[in-house]
């Protein structure tokens, strides 16, 4: 089995706001956010959001940063979402001009990201997608979005490109919205280094059991590539502490990445409204470690039991690991 | 705090069906589920259906039964659900003759309850609702089923009537549908013999967070007479083992039911369509003994962390001791 | 029947944001949000929020402004919500400081209501609740939240206190989250002048039916106060134009306004991320207009329809009139 | 455009019941619910559900009733749910001889087809998926079910296998879940007479909007071949008379199924628990032609505002049109 590897997301650890409230917290540097994320035990790799903590200008003074503390770059994300212009999409935009924008703008990240050493990009295209019926050209959106990717993907295969799925927020429909559209899209683009991110609680939004999306990734040729973790009350991406309110989900799935051959990392992606972020993030990874252990203490029973399909005794022995 | 007491419901025991599939096992005797009832560990009391289990006919020797094995009769379930005459509402029927014939039904429940010295009746009313808009008088069909209930409870003040409220199955919308609306009717019955039955499964469906309606009840005049235990995936009563897709809640319940003082039965409340169902039930009460033990030995804690108001110190304390 | 009023929250014609972008828009000043909302057809009431609107400063130039143009002051919202200082709370703060500055705040909103000549204040503590389980004292803080509107309410008499509940957001749980909870509290505030604001999209997320919630607070004494409209797709407050993605359940709403003896505004509460706000305003506006008509031409159909209780009836009538 | 051509399955015309009554209705002959169906306005074919209306040994009996009253088979839908045997699951069985015996089954029903001059097998396999977290191998499973269409799908070159998905129910969770994942499992069993079916209960269910979903089939290759059509309250598959709760997604719907060039039947797929089913059927048929003749009268304008996205223009027009 792959060996874990947590990460975060830097900007995890900044300000939260709403769209009642604009500011929780105050907003720290990045010099100060990447100050508290080196300091979470067991994070070796951190993600950066494009233009917010890296731009083409400051990726040679990061990657010293990064290399002086000893950390990766797990990921580049580049902002699809929270610059304006796009703010009725990027890639799927009705504006020409700005779908070009989007493709400029994320091959910009993809150059930040070789020069970051980082083979990932993680795609969150927030804004793709419509809120009223008879609004949009689904046919006509898709295609453009699916071009775009494609463009991408082509002029850099060195990179990976992993598709993060959301049924909805902030559009109330995503064009990306769950795994197996995605898969869809991943085959349409047709390229070898297109693939997916799960984040865990758009998958439960999504009403997928995150184990089984694991699966339909495997079967669709190998194609998760990332994996963003936290928890919520299924409805909405609450984005909170793994654990906080599922369990037996998380042992799960972790078994499920083993066996489908998962080798990426386990990277915490919350939004602590209210939370110190430091230890939000941190709790996160140590409930992953603890699920992880009784995983690696009783695979072979997992195996087993997965294979007889009684919840009787399924539940008996959850209940003597817990 | 009182010493936890658990009870089954004897119909989760016998065969299961949905609307698609009219059996998935096979039908046993009430004298077969009784003795698989008997034989769950720490089971003190079982809940009848009645019509199903209990008739004013045989009430007399099901007592002698229930004393023979040393169990106690938890509550009396009139059958105002499966009934085809109650297909649309018994105490809230628009039929002047099927609102009676409910009462009447009852009442026999009633009487049957005081021969089992069984003090409970949990009132479920599953029909009474409507399906589509526009067809329903939400004002009279309330008022009926207040005054059905107040007629009721009035003429048996030596019984406890426990409204069980569910927002929607078999009806899309149930009349007794939330905690807050629940306590509503028994303030408007006016009877200090009726208050409210609380399913986990019901309240995860509406929304609740099942601490906070036992904190209502409790404002509402201690309101709260019965509980139900299951767990479910939040949209549905799926009434699964307590504990495969939630864990803290029940920690947390516990520790309200303590606060708020408590000392009614843990009763299991399951389908288990595809299970054995002693053992799926027997699991639940597993599940209960084990997140109840860690309550017993960190109550002080808890109430810290519930005044401290910290969740990354509420995080840390549970990966503590789950 | 009241004859139908039309109002709208002024902040709902400003900028818009969500916690990716913190602009989609642009700001427009409080002259330019009025002279827009004056110029939507019908409007004859605008609702002004705390602080971003009206201030103990500018309420009697804001009175001249409203007599100037003829509109009358809808409510006042007091800012429990967009305050930093109410991040984890409001009247049911765990900070005592924090609880009486927002009975203090709030006061001083009652006093410029009676400058504007307004009778009813719309309070939505929107940062009342709680996040995280084992986080949050239930009994208390909803006790300090009952004290502190009673407090306000026996300071006001000649002012009416609206409460409007919400099931979640910005909090995943609010205190004030659904009709039957939210009656319950205004039952043990023990004032007359404290009832309750609908909001449909809310309802909608609590699983309720409008015109179910519109009866409870009937039977609970005449407590519905107050009424903000929107749309939504069931599961978020979406905060959409009416009419959008439901119909049927309008014209329900509208009978059972009447048959209650409803006679308070019809104020549109929307969210307009990426529209033309006064457009999309006037639209909801039009679609009840729309759907009144349907309900002024047909209510003796409809009082039929509703006490005979035959879908396929009500369906052909439906289909007669939309 | 293709002619709308109606449809019904027969089953919807029978009893109806539920896990907690066993029959709200009667139980009518085949004949009885035949003479209903085609007493239906509009009706040009009728589904049939195998065991239940049609064996091997009544199909040219049955052909002879059809063409006697000039009706069309629109499809078998095998009976994979019902029938005890299947209880956990058809095709995905952890039992050999089970899934087995459902490929033997469907083969039968797929000759009954033939007899019928019916093309297409509509392909529900209810039972197939899991309601407990690691009680199942969601990779050995799902190839089980791939494999088994496969080889249907192989000997019968000359039938159409159209897979239903929902989400959930019977089990807690389905294999065939979301349109995504059922395109997913069509190419991998790689058949050109494999494609989907849409029940649009089932697609609001799993937060779909319908006309995306109709988009995604025709991008993967114009594989969609059957159409559902009833109504819910979007958590659960209610199974309601169509327009009940929404209208514009089935004017959308409508139009993305004429630009995606489908051809096939527009068939009801209800189940009237408490309404009378004929009635309730023939209701959700000329909801369906009331939405349909709106489309018909407005597409150049519907073909605008889809390439516009002004959400307030789309409002304005859905006012002028319903």
């Amino acid at each position: 089995m792959a060996k874990r590897k947590y990460a975060v997301i830097l900007g995890n650890l900044g300000n939260t706001c709403d769209r009642f409230c604009s500011s929780y917290k105050t907003n720290p540097s990045t010099a100060e956010m990447l100050k508290k994320a080196v300091a979470i035990p067991r994070v070796e790799a951190i993600e950066l959001v494009g233009t917010w903590d890296i731009t083409p200008q400051n990726a040679k003074e990061m990657k010293k940063t990064f290399d002086g503390c000893g950390k990766k770059c797990a990921s580049i994300i580049p902002d699809l979402f929270a610059d304006k212009i796009f703010w009725k999409g990027s890639f799927s935009s009705k504006d020409a001009r700005v779908r070009q924008h989007a493709i400029d703008y994320t091959r910009r990240m993809a150059e930040a990201a070789l020069t970051m050493e980082c083979d990932l990009l993680n795609i969150w295209p927030g804004q793709d997608g419509y809120d009223y019926m008879l609004t949009a050209d689904y046919e006509k959106e898709r295609a453009w979005l699916c071009e775009a990717i494609a463009t991408l993907a082509g002029e850099f295969p060195q990179l990976r490109f992993a598709l993060e799925y959301k049924p909805k927020e902030p559009r109330t429909h995503s064009y990306i919205a769950r795994m197996g559209d995605t898969l869809l899209l991943a085959a349409e683009i047709g390229c070898k280094n297109v693939g997916v991110t799960i984040d865990t609680g758009h998958s439960f939004n999504a009403g997928e059991n995150v184990s089984e999306a694991i699966v339909l990734a495997k079967r669709a040729g190998g194609k998760l590539m990332h994996m963003h973790f936290n928890d919520n009350y299924t409805s909405w991406d609450d984005d909170m502490i793994v654990g906080s309110i599922h369990g037996v989900c998380y042992i799960e799935l972790l078994y499920w990445l083993d066996r489908c051959g998962y080798a990426g990392y386990l990277s915490m992606d919350q939004y602590p409204y209210r939370e110190d972020a430091a230890g939000a993030i941190g709790e996160s990874i140590e409930w992953l470690v603890k699920f992880d252990a009784i995983l690696q203490a009783n695979r072979k029973k997992i195996d087993n039991l997965v294979a007889l399909g009684d919840a009787v005794e399924t539940s008996r022995f959850l209940r003597s690991v817990m």
